[in-house]
């Protein structure tokens, strides 16, 4: 199997992710901060250790750190704790599904912050007037595209709309591990454990930097305080309702140590760059990078003129190499990129664990469809 | 250690689960249904799998059984889903804030079913005399009290509301898989992976066996339809945004062989009467017990003159006993049991895995306090 679906889920897990398993299911499997005995304190000292790591990666306290179970999750929370039924939110056309059908779902008016179709450059004047002309509530926009690697120059679109009081939320799903951060303007960042942090399904969160405050959504439990019908008012505690996954948490406190001390933007910057020059080699290869594209590891592609769900189906078939094809969850896309003819995109991710010669088999596997 | 905290989640996990872990990191840590490659479409063959054991359990097909992350999550999306503010809801006094702090975050008009403070019987003619009057839009239950054990009569509960057209809801999270489930009257019921079903954290759901028309709380990709900004309309994707947790699903797929596998109800039923029988040997125990008690592993007691956390504190701390003290997320138990003077009740709560000589170790600590 070659996996090039990282962007999905990281696979492999790294051997400290694995370890972290074992060792969790016995030390860490306890209800956290719910019990009196040790076993319970030890899981919640291990859940506190992580949020502080969490936290020292965006410089920032571990009570701005809530745990999730998905970034999906995360997203809700985020969104039905702050909009309400005709707000309006900007976001970008290369958002999710997890955005994009929670804002649909409570009937905001959502606007796409405007890009040139063909360089991916912000229209700087245009959002400048979209911003005072509708004043929105809150904007919510990936710090790396999902579908194109496109790193959005989210510092500029939020320092212009921080002035005028707007939530400013980055969903960095793709990026939070290799992608510093800049916090200036931002008030809250979604991250997810199982893509650029290494961790497993199960853990993901966001930072509520500015402590906004959004509206309970997930309730029930919190170990504390039972006799009070509210949800306690504190940081973290506030946002997170039920048991905690401290398995997940912990392959997350131990996969940070991974992602820390291995250059994993360096080693994929290479796979990505190797695997740009070497998609220009094949005729009648659409390659959709912006003007200014940061090499992520993230490249949409399609190959004239097949369907990118055929082209998917043959490399998964006949050569056991997994990509991901279709829209990738972010609807306005297909306007975006003018994907009509093909159906969506055929997507690479690549990972720490990919190698250059599995871009080779890749790139033989297509020239051997044209 | 001697743990005796099971309803907070069962320990130790059952090699098979341990071992789960370790296969499902390599064979299972996909995005289920989102690839075409062949290890996706294993993931999601082994969830299929996983929905059909849940079915069979409830003699039910597997598009009814939705995956959500813990039992509190799938208490809110039933209770958001089907509950707006000023509903009449009843519920147990038993409850736990998973339903009670989500009624009350929604002003949904909360009723307690009443029962008998000494002998928690029902009063029935009271019961139905609050039905006609109020017209529940919703019954929320638990199958058994996660402070009590107290087996709840939900099936003489949900006949009498089912024929109103009240939406009938079970929470099964300490009994599933241990207690047979009457479905006659039963709409939605709810799982908790971790607790009575002996997997990891990160998988629970509920049933939807009627085909309750809950409103979509959780929103996000599905891996389909991506152009599409609704939710997809068949179940069970339309509750399931998100990648689901894989792996803890793969935990919970070995589990359920585990205890369809093993007569835990009858060893935990051995248990639970030599426990009691041993409480009863101390002078000024108060035992919480139903008349009608069916020993289910969860006993609730106190040790007067004592507040019920210094005996937690004291078993945790000299004798390496787990137990829970305090309210238990139930904050209808308070009055109910009339625990102001102990500040709550230790908890005693079993597993497959406890010995009889633990509870003797329990016993002789115990009296050593008095």
């Amino acid at each position: 199997m070659i996996y090039l679906d990282n962007a999905a889920t990281t696979y492999p897990k790294p051997d400290i992710v694995v370890k972290a398993l074992e060792e969790g299911i016995i030390k860490y499997s306890f209800n956290a901060g719910r019990g009196q005995y040790k076993e319970a304190k030890a899981t919640y000292n291990m859940i506190k250790e992580t949020r502080d790591k969490l936290g020292s990666l965006l410089n920032t306290s571990s009570d701005k750190v809530i745990f999730t179970s998905s970034a999906t999750e995360a997203l809700n929370n985020i969104i039905y704790g702050l909009i309400n039924e005709g707000d309006e939110v900007f976001v970008s056309p290369f958002e999710h599904n997890a955005v994009v059908r929670t804002l649909y779902n409570i009937k905001a008016k959502i606007t796409l912050i405007p890009f040139d179709k063909k360089t991916f450059i912000l229209d700087e004047n245009k959002y400048q007037d979209l911003l005072l002309l509708k004043r929105p509530k809150a904007i919510i926009i990936s710090q790396v595209s999902n579908v194109t690697g496109f790193m959005l120059p989210y510092h500029k679109i939020f320092s212009l709309s921080h002035n005028l009081g707007c939530i400013n939320v980055l969903d960095a799903a793709q990026s939070l591990g290799e992608y510093e951060v800049v916090k200036d303007s931002v008030d809250l960042v979604v991250f997810a454990g199982h893509k650029s942090l290494y961790a497993t399904f199960g853990v993901a969160g966001f930072y509520n930097l500015t402590n906004v405050n959004l509206r309970n959504i997930k309730v029930g439990g919190t170990g504390s305080d039972s006799l009070n019908l509210s949800m306690p008012n504190t940081m973290p505690s506030k946002y997170e309702a039920g048991s905690l996954n401290s398995l997940a948490i912990y392959t997350l406190n131990k996969s940070l140590d991974f992602v820390l001390n291995n250059n994993i933007k360096e080693h994929k910057g290479k796979l990505t760059n190797y695997l740009i020059k070497r998609l220009k080699e094949i005729p009648n290869v659409i390659i959709y990078l912006p003007s200014d594209y940061i090499s992520c590891g993230i490249v949409s592609f399609n190959l004239k003129p097949y369907k990118a769900f055929d082209i998917g189906q043959i490399l998964g078939d006949e050569f056991n190499i997994c990509v991901r094809t279709g829209y990738h969850c972010a609807p306005f896309i297909k306007d975006f990129l003018d994907l009509d003819e093909y159906e969506g995109t055929i997507r690479i991710s690549l990972g720490y664990f990919n190698k250059l010669e599995e871009i080779d088999v890749l790139i033989d596997a297509l020239k051997g469809m044209i």
